[in-house]
């Protein structure tokens, strides 16, 4: 029996429709397994244009960090409602410490930003986090894909191709 | 001829409905005026829980900061759409050198916070924003209503009572 290699996808309500479904169908394209983890087992995730629904399939509760090989965190509201809930910014921070690729579009980083973790490194957001990210300490570049040592990050749905390219060029 | 106490608010779509609609109200109520400044005058803005449609009274290029007694700042994702935009952040940078009162709730503070102001400030916020100020150097407090010099800052729809009343306190 040979294990597929899983990633885990932090998602909440809101999300940035394409940037959960691009990567999403190209990790799964891949031979990769990602597993939605979210608030409740079960539950329903709404996309915030509308377009996509996704369902949790295990909650933050269960969820062990030791067991994937990559953290995917899509953008649009998800990242701000997931980080008011500490069992997500835990899950974040004891990932990191793994130092396994994470890979974080848009607003993801804000995940990274609450679990304390961009002080000193270098990665990229959406415009007006990487504002934030800056006054935090962070070195921000305005580049499509950016890779820092367990890092990929990408600002916005036109950087999505090759933010998946380097997604499953890292874990292939 | 006697001219209206005039507030200037900043808005863009997606405004918490109540946080715009309460203090509106209340400033309006105590004899002040409230102008609506967003992206293009006559646009009509819808707050994100559906609930309150506002029209956009003057653009952002036609107002001028000095014409105001004070600035509101309502949460919601406006403030988010609005800091993406230099002409918005530029605003509240100049009407903070007038000493005037800043009101601002929930997300109202990521403006003053990409305005480059919050490092050494004593504020609250929305709770995931509360993080983000620490990071930029801010004295973050955890209640309903701060005041520090003029700047009057609040957290949620729970704090719009308290932070109303401040408001028209401070104004009158």
């Amino acid at each position: 029996m040979t294990d597929q290699v899983k990633v885990a996808c932090l998602l909440g309500d809101g999300f940035e429709d394409s940037e959960f479904r691009i990567p999403y169908d190209r990790m799964t394209k891949a031979g990769l397994k990602v597993e939605i983890i979210g608030a409740t087992a079960g539950q329903q995730l709404r996309g915030k244009n509308g377009k996509e629904v996704a369902k949790v399939d295990l909650s933050i509760d269960e969820a062990r960090a030791d067991h994937y090989a990559a953290l995917f965190l899509p953008g649009g509201h998800s990242p701000d409602q997931l980080r008011a809930d500490a069992r997500f910014v835990s899950f974040v921070k004891l990932f990191d410490t793994f130092n396994r690729p994470i890979a974080a579009i848009c607003r993801g980083p804000q995940l990274l930003m609450s679990a304390g973790l961009v002080k000193g490194r270098t990665l990229t957001a959406w415009p007006t986090v990487q504002g934030d990210l800056r006054l935090a300490g962070a070195n921000v570049k305005d580049e499509a894909v950016v890779i820092d040592r367990n890092w990929i990050t990408s600002r916005k749905p036109d950087d999505l191709e090759r933010f998946s390219e380097a997604i499953v060029r890292t874990l292939r």
